[in-house]
C-alpha cells in the first residue's frame, strides 16, 4: 500500500485515461495541443532523479510510445516531451505533439493563456486521446 | 564511424564540457539560468523514441545524475528536464537549474529573451557548469 495522493490541480486540469504499470495517463483535455500527462504513482517524487533506475526507465518508455502514437494520431510534426514542474511539484511528465503554426509555436506551450477547446472539439479530442492511451 | 554532426545552431548556443558515453554535455553559458543541454551523437535523432531503449537509458541516467548535481551546486528549487526540438530538430535534452523568482520564473525558459550574461558573470557561471559536468 502506498500514501500516493494525486496533486488535487493535476485533477483539476486533466482527465484520467488509464493507469499503466502504475504510471496514470491522464489527458489535457481542454487545450488547444494535444497533451498527455503521465504522473507516477510514487509518493513523494518531484525530480526524475527521484524515482529508481526501473521506475523511471518506465515513465520514460511510456512516454515514447504514447509519444510515437500521439505523432501518428495528430500527424504533429514534433513530440515535446518535459518534467517542468515548476508550479505543481508532484512529478508528472508532459507529452505534447505540436505543429507548425499551431498556438505559440515554435515556443514551449507552458503558461500560455489560450482560448480552451469549446465542449464539441474537446470530446472529440478526448476521444482521440482516449484511443492513444488505449492498448 | 559515424556521419553525426552537430547542429550549427546548438555549436553557436552552447560550450562542449564533456562527453559521456557518446552524449556530449554543453553548457548555455550566457543565459540567466544554470542550464546544459546533452547532445547524443546518434545520426538522424529527432525525438526520444528515435533513440535504442539503451541509449535513451544513458540519456536520461546522465540527465538525472547531472540534474541532481546542478541542484546541489547551485541550490536550485526545481530542475527541468525536457526534449522539445521546435526549432533545432536534433535531438537535445534540456537540463535547467531553476530558483523561485528566476526571470519568466514559473514559466518556461526557452523562448525568452532575457539579457545573456556579462562576460564575468559567464565566466564563473562556466566554470560551475564545468564543474557540475566533470567527474
Amino acid at each position: 500500500m502506498s500514501d500516493w495522493q494525486i496533486d488535487t490541480r493535476l485533477v483539476a486540469d486533466s482527465v484520467l485515461l488509464a493507469v499503466v504499470d502504475g504510471i496514470e495517463v491522464r489527458a489535457m483535455a481542454s487545450a488547444p495541443w494535444p497533451w498527455l500527462i503521465l504522473v507516477p504513482r510514487v509518493s513523494g517524487a518531484v525530480e526524475l532523479f527521484d524515482l529508481t533506475p526501473a521506475e523511471r526507465a518506465a515513465l520514460m518508455d511510456l512516454a515514447c510510445r504514447l509519444g510515437e502514437r500521439l505523432r501518428h494520431e495528430f500527424a504533429a510534426n514534433k513530440i515535446n516531451i518535459a518534467a517542468l514542474g515548476n508550479v505543481v511539484r508532484q512529478l508528472h511528465l508532459h507529452v505534447v505533439a505540436r505543429h507548425e503554426g499551431d498556438p505559440g509555436w515554435p515556443g514551449p506551450v507552458w503558461g500560455r493563456t489560450e482560448l480552451p477547446l469549446g465542449d464539441a472539439e474537446r470530446s472529440e479530442r478526448l476521444r482521440r486521446l482516449r484511443a492513444v492511451a488505449g492498448d
